[in-house]
C-alpha cells in the first residue's frame, strides 16, 4: 500500500533518548540551560492574557519573530561569541569575545530576507525542494549533518560526497571543481560537524566567489554562535546566498522547533512557496512567543554561549592532557579520538556510566567521540569517568 | 536558481487575515471558544517547572500525546457531539448526543494506531508522500478540502477529480468506478468542506468495500466532531483505511498546529518513517502538553461543540427563514447561498460590517459563502447584517 518513492527512505537518526535509566545527556548537542526566564514570562503571560490565540491559526509567517530574529543579528554582528581563534589562542584560551567587541555587521539584515519554520529540519528540507534539483548531484562534504543525505533521498536529488581532507576540514578546491563541472550547489555546515571546524568568513567567501553563480550556495549555521565567523555579511556580495541558523542550540530552544534561514528577499519568497505548498502554519503560537522572547533577550544567551564555550575548552585542555586527539572547535560539541582506545568501547564504557555521549557507526569516523559541552557539573562528572581512560 | 520542481507548486490560500481593522473572524473554521482552562494551566506549569525541556528535543513520537488521544477517541466514541441526523430531525432540532448516550465505539484505538504531526496539514502531505504513486491518479471529489490538489502539485501525483451530485453530495459511485479502473486510493473529507455534508458510517463502509484493496483509503475528519459520524470503528474491518484528524476544530487548538491520524500500524509506521525522513521532531514541547491536556479534557470541548452546533442550527434556521438555500451541516461551518444575491457583493457587505466570511472563486461555488459558526453574539453580529441581505 506504500508508494514507489518510501523506498528512497534512508530516515534520520537522532542521539539515542533510552529510558532505562536519568542519564546525562551530551549525545544531542543540545544546550544545558533552561531559555531565559524572560521566555518563560512570555509564554506564561501569552497563553493567559489570550487563551484564544491558542484556538485560532497562528501568522502563518511569523512576522512578529522574523522582527526580532533580524534585530538580534543586526544588535550582535551575527554570532553571540566567538574564540579568537584568529589572535593565534587556541581552545582553552581563547578570549571570549561579547557583542559590540568585534566588526559590526557590514550588513543589515531585514525581516524580509528571513524565513523562519518548524526547525531548522524543515526549513533545510524546504531548502532542499526549492533549489536543488534531480538532474544534477548536490555537492556536500563527505561528513556532515548527517541530515542532508535524508533530504536527497526524500526528493530524489543525488548527491556527490566530497572526502574532507587528512585534518578534517572541507576540501574546498574539490568540491569547487565538482560544483562546477556539474553546473551544481553546494551545502555544507560552518562549523561543520561533526567535526566540530569551521571556516572563516574570507575562506567561504572565496568559495562563493568561484561557485557556480546560478546555483544557490548553503551556508549552515546551526552551532556558529559559539566560535564560529557568520557569513551573514556576506549577502551584501552575493545573491545565491542562503545561510540556515536554527534557535536550537545557542538559543535554549530545541523543545520549541524554531530554525530560520537569511537571504535575498526572492530566494525567501521561494521558500515561503514551499512553505504554503505542504503546511501554511508551521510556527504554533506559543513557539513564535517563545521565539520572540529569546530573540529580544539575546544577552542572556551570550551568556550561555560563553559558559558552554569556556566549558568546551576546559575540557579539551583535559582531554588533551590524557593525550586525546581532539579537534578544535568552535561549537557545543567536541570531536576526539584516543590512540588504543576503541571508539565503541569508549561509548559504552561512559554510557554504563550514565553519561550519553554521540559516536557515529560511519566508516572513517568509528572511532570518534562526539561529545555535547554540558554544564560545568556535568563535564566534571564525564572528566571522572574518563580519567581513567 | 529556483528547482525545477517549483512550477509545480500552486499554494494553498487560507482565509484572509487582513489587519486593518478588528473584524470578526468567520472565515477560517476556527472554533470561537478558547481552549480548556487546564490546558492554559498544563502550559504555565510545564515551562515553569521543567524550564530546561525546552532546551531540550522534544520526545519526536509524541507519546503522551498518543496515548492521551487514543484514550479521548476511546472515551468519546470518537466524536464529541451529534446531530441527531437519524432521527429525521435535521438542523435547528437536533438533539445533540453526548460521550455515551451513543453507541461505544466498537473497537479501541491503541496509541501505536497513531501517528502525531504539525498540524493536520503536514499528515496530510506526509499521507500524500507514503501512499499516492505519480503513475494514477488520486480519485477526490471536485469540491473537497483545497489543499488536497496543493499536496498534488507539490509531490507530482496526478488527480482525478470528480464533481458532486446536484445535491453536493459525493458522487459515490463515480468515485468508486474511476479509482478501480485505474488501481488508485480514494481521499474526502467526512464531513465534506466547503458542503459541511458527511456521509454516514455505512455509507462510507460500502464505498470501502467496492474501492481497490491494495490502495489506502483515506478519509478526512477534520470536522467530525460537530455532527459527524466517525469511521474509527470502520478499522476493525478494514486495513488499509487511514483516518486523519485534527484539534485545530474541536479541540480549540489552531495556534497549537497538532494534526494527527488513525490508522493500522503499518501504516501508522510508514508515515513516521517519512516524518524521520523530514522532521523528526515535529511537536514541540509546549504543543505536546497542550494537546495532552486537552484531550484529557473532553468534557470541556464536548461543551464547545454542542454550543457551536446549536448556534449553527439557530443560524440555519434564520437564514432559511430569510429565504437562503442553506446545506444541512454537520460541521462548525454553513455553505449557503440565495437567489439574487451575487456572492461576491453578499461576502463584500459583510465585510464592511466588520465581519469575514469565506468566498471561493471557484467555478460552480462562487455564489456560495461558507460562514463560520462563532459565539451567540459573533453569530448575532451577522445575523444583524445578512437581516437585511
Amino acid at each position: 500500500m506504500l508508494s514507489q518513492r518510501m523506498s528512497n527512505l534512508h530516515p534520520y537518526v537522532p542521539g539515542e533518548q533510552p529510558k532505562d535509566r536519568a542519564y546525562i545527556k551530551l549525545n544531542a548537542n543540545e544546550n544545558p540551560y533552561p531559555p531565559s526566564p524572560k521566555v518563560i514570562d512570555a509564554v506564561r503571560k501569552a497563553v493567559k492574557k489570550n487563551p484564544e490565540k491558542m484556538s485560532l491559526y497562528p501568522d502563518p509567517d511569523s512576522n512578529a519573530l522574523k522582527e526580532a530574529i533580524a534585530d538580534m543579528l543586526n544588535k550582535t554582528g551575527g554570532v553571540l561569541c566567538r574564540s579568537n581563534l584568529e589572535g593565534g589562542k587556541k581552545n582553552g584560551s581563547g578570549a571570549l569575545v561579547t557583542p559590540g567587541d568585534f566588526d559590526k555587521i557590514p550588513f543589515v539584515v531585514t525581516p524580509d530576507m528571513i524565513y523562519a519554520g518548524n526547525g531548522s529540519d524543515e526549513v533545510l528540507s524546504f531548502v532542499f525542494y526549492a533549489f536543488f534539483d534531480s538532474d544534477r548531484k548536490l555537492v556536500l562534504p563527505e561528513h556532515t549533518y548527517s541530515f542532508y543525505p535524508v533530504y536527497g533521498g526524500f526528493y530524489d536529488i543525488p548527491l556527490n560526497k566530497i572526502p574532507l581532507n587528512a585534518d578534517w576540514t572541507l576540501n574546498k578546491e574539490k568540491m569547487l571543481e565538482q560544483a562546477n563541472l556539474s553546473d551544481s550547489s553546494i551545502i555544507f555546515a560552518n562549523p561543520n560537524a561533526p567535526t566540530s571546524l569551521g571556516l572563516t568568513r574570507d575562506e567561504v567567501r572565496e568559495m562563493i566567489k568561484k561557485a557556480p553563480k546560478d546555483r544557490v550556495f548553503v551556508v549552515d549555521e546551526a552551532y556558529v554562535d559559539f566560535g564560529g565567523e557568520s557569513c551573514i555579511p556576506l549577502l551584501a556580495e552575493f545573491q545565491n546566498l542562503v545561510i540556515v541558523r536554527t534557535t536550537s542550540k545557542s538559543l535554549c530552544g530545541a523543545g520549541q522547533r524554531i530554525g530560520y534561514l537569511v537571504a535575498h528577499k526572492e530566494l525567501v519568497n521561494a521558500v515561503t512557496t514551499v512553505k504554503n505548498s505542504l503546511n501554511h502554519f508551521p510556527l504554533d503560537f506559543v513557539a513564535q512567543t517563545a521565539g520572540t522572547a529569546a530573540c529580544k533577550d539575546a544577552g542572556y544567551y551570550v551568556k550561555c554561549a560563553q559558559d558552554v564555550a569556556f566549558e568546551r575548552d576546559e575540557f579539551i585542555d583535559f582531554l588533551r592532557e590524557k593525550g586525546w586527539n581532539v579537534l578544535d572547535s568552535q561549537t557545543n560539541f567536541i570531536f576526539c579520538r584516543k590512540d588504543g582506545v576503541n571508539g565503541e568501547s569508549a561509548y559504552r564504557k561512559i554510557k554504563e556510566n550514565g553519561i550519553l555521549v554521540r559516536r557515529f557507526d560511519t566508516p572513517g569516523i568509528e572511532e570518534y567521540l562526539r561529545i555535547t559541552v554540558g554544564t560545568h557539573e556535568q563535564m566534571a562528572a564525564l572528566r571522572e569517568v574518563m580519567q581513567k581512560m
